[in-house]
């Protein structure tokens, strides 16, 4: 097996120190390609796609240059040209999935992407696993480390957010554009990936609503505190009658939930299977290695032997009637009178059991920019 | 694939509705032995071993009878007669894997033991995957539903050992003997197991320390409580230079350790490799369904090509240094006086950093069938 590595920065730097170590003759990398001629350090690397993703003695290529384009268009033209392809780039696998993996099962290759979500937690392939025996009802867990570390930091020590969030960049688990992570459209990717892996259903990470954690403040952690929940960013998608519901939420978990004692940077993810009940998975959900590894697993996998299907339609994603009750922080707390249960402080309010469409009416009428949302588990 | 059930009971029932349920005709249950004549439903089923152990077509056996023998005699057979096994049967692959391992590899045949260790858990599974590429430095973990339950109990209400013993076995989490269970051999089993697929490193189970909860009290529990841990029975091995270090203990695990909220009757396994650090795994560790799935697991993976390699040869376990502090309790404490660095009431004491080796010296002199050990984690 001769690989193509399209982009040598955080994951695909690891993916090249662990093929080195594993002094494995049955697979190499290649050719490297690099952002600019300025960058070229080696003689396997270069700057000119074409001269891996038409380079005929290359059967695999690997993607982690993240970014939409030219991610996309590359790993298209890797896939007509017959090559399989592992990709870590979930924002750019969730959106195209279905092109990519028509294109996959139309060349015979194979597509995967088991670093796309939970890192180096076999989720992909537990997933997989699972379905061989089990249909799944539903996956949920806390699949980003940023936001992790930044809870569990505000948590523990009752500092505000902009704090926390400095602390994390400080560290190297937030970036310096944070959006992606603190507002959940990282998580929301990953959602979309493990329900399409979880139920054979793909659906536009767009169509799946979305809360973040960046208006979370101290006193909201502090409230799940005084009624012993810990918060969390939480992912989930249920499977019910065919049809699909799925969120990204801060979510007050109860401090008895396994997911409350995950702290630091840790993802965790749960799938609730027919013969297995609930099975849970912990790791490292970012970071050089631990995702470089997921990377090479993949590359195992299809060296094994292992094809990409055509991929089922997209569906729709809907609430299918789950209500929960919600906390919410707001200015404007005489917009949410018709669905307050209790009233926990001057501008912290329950509400009683709605659905998130019932919910999203008053969030819009509210239209407070300094609004904070979570779900408090039952 | 055409199946021989060897044992009928809550794992091979399991086994028997999971394989009808997925009206998959890769594979079939042809023949089930059964105990006696008189328990003949069906006509699949014999009480003749003979009938399934030489029938030419059966080419898969599965294994879940438990006991030594006749298990690890028909095992044995099956493998001389070129038929691949799956076991559920811990305590007889734990003692006899060099015997059945060097018969699978003579005979070209597949040997697996998902459900073993971890019961539902894909931790065998894991752990051979993981080392496709990475290195494993320790294991350790929850691998015993019954004790999980019954220290969970009794952390949770204060209750007496004899009262969560007695609520354990009225709610079907104990046997009526529950001895495998709480003085530890079952989950020294596992340890043994565990080791041998994580390191290639097989040691006889009789040579693991191990110590159980028989003993255990309310006021331990309650000791650790005002000390911010909570005890749970824990399996471990580790691998250091060449060496295999394991132990089956009771730990005081910090309140923040991740399997310290791990209750119930749950399992929760984890592993540190060198590229994923550590990554954990928790779910059900029994019961017919569970297990079940662990063993319909690795029909399919026999389905899908797999054999059994010459095991590596067994090793001798030793503590290599490894030093703790431990709690001990004992109506005899003067004998232990040269190695206490606190007394924590009246015949409970904490000892100075110390190996097992060390310890059990002490232990030996004290002579108190009474005495509770447990490890304070570091």
């Amino acid at each position: 097996m001769k690989i193509g590595l399209l982009g040598c920065g955080v994951v695909g730097s690891g993916v090249l120190k662990i093929v080195d170590g594993m002094q494995d003759s049955s697979f190499a990398i290649a050719k490297i390609l690099v952002r600019t001629p300025a960058k070229i350090t080696e003689a396997c690397m270069t700057a000119d796609p074409d001269e891996i993703l038409n380079d005929a003695g290359i059967n695999v290529i690997v993607e982690c240059m993240g970014g939409l384009e030219p991610a996309r268009t590359y790993v298209l033209q890797a896939l007509q040209n017959g090559k399989s392809v592992v990709t870590s780039n979930k924002k750019m696998f969730a959106l195209y999935e279905q092109e990519l993996r028509t294109a996959a099962a139309e060349h015979g290759c194979a597509l995967r992407y088991e670093a796309c979500a939970g890192g180096g937690i076999p989720w992909i392939h537990e997933l997989e696993r699972i379905r061989r025996i089990d249909g799944i009802s539903s996956v949920r867990g806390i699949m980003n480390g940023t936001t992790n570390y930044i809870l569990s930091n505000m948590t523990a020590s009752g500092m505000q957010f902009e704090q926390a969030l400095a602390e994390a960049q400080a560290k190297g688990y937030a970036e310096a554009d944070p959006t992606d992570d603190i507002d959940g459209y990282d998580v929301r990717s990953k959602t979309a990936i493990s329900a399409m892996t979880a139920f054979g259903m793909p659906a536009d990470p767009g169509d799946i609503p979305v809360f973040g954690i960046r208006t979370v403040q101290a006193q909201d952690l502090a409230w799940g505190k005084a009624h012993n929940r810990i918060l969390k960013l939480i992912g989930r998608a249920e499977h019910t009658n065919g049809s699909l519901s799925a969120c990204v939420m801060p979510v007050f978990l109860k401090n008895t939930d396994i997911l409350a004692a995950v702290g630091s940077n840790l993802n965790a993810v749960e799938a609730v299977s027919d013969t297995l009940g609930p099975s849970m998975y912990i790791g490292q959900g970012a970071g050089s290695l631990p995702t470089a590894h997921a990377v090479v697993q993949d590359l195992l996998t299809i060296r094994d032997g292992c094809l990409c299907k055509e991929p089922e339609a997209r569906v729709p994603v809907s609430e299918s009637g789950r209500t929960a009750q919600y906390y919410v922080r707001t200015v404007n707390p005489h917009a949410f009178a018709d669905i307050t249960a209790e009233k926990a402080d001057t501008n912290i309010l329950l509400s009683r059991e709605i659905t998130l469409t019932e919910l999203c009416t008053y969030i819009e009428k509210a239209s407070d920019s300094s609004l904070f949302i979570a779900e408090v588990e039952k």
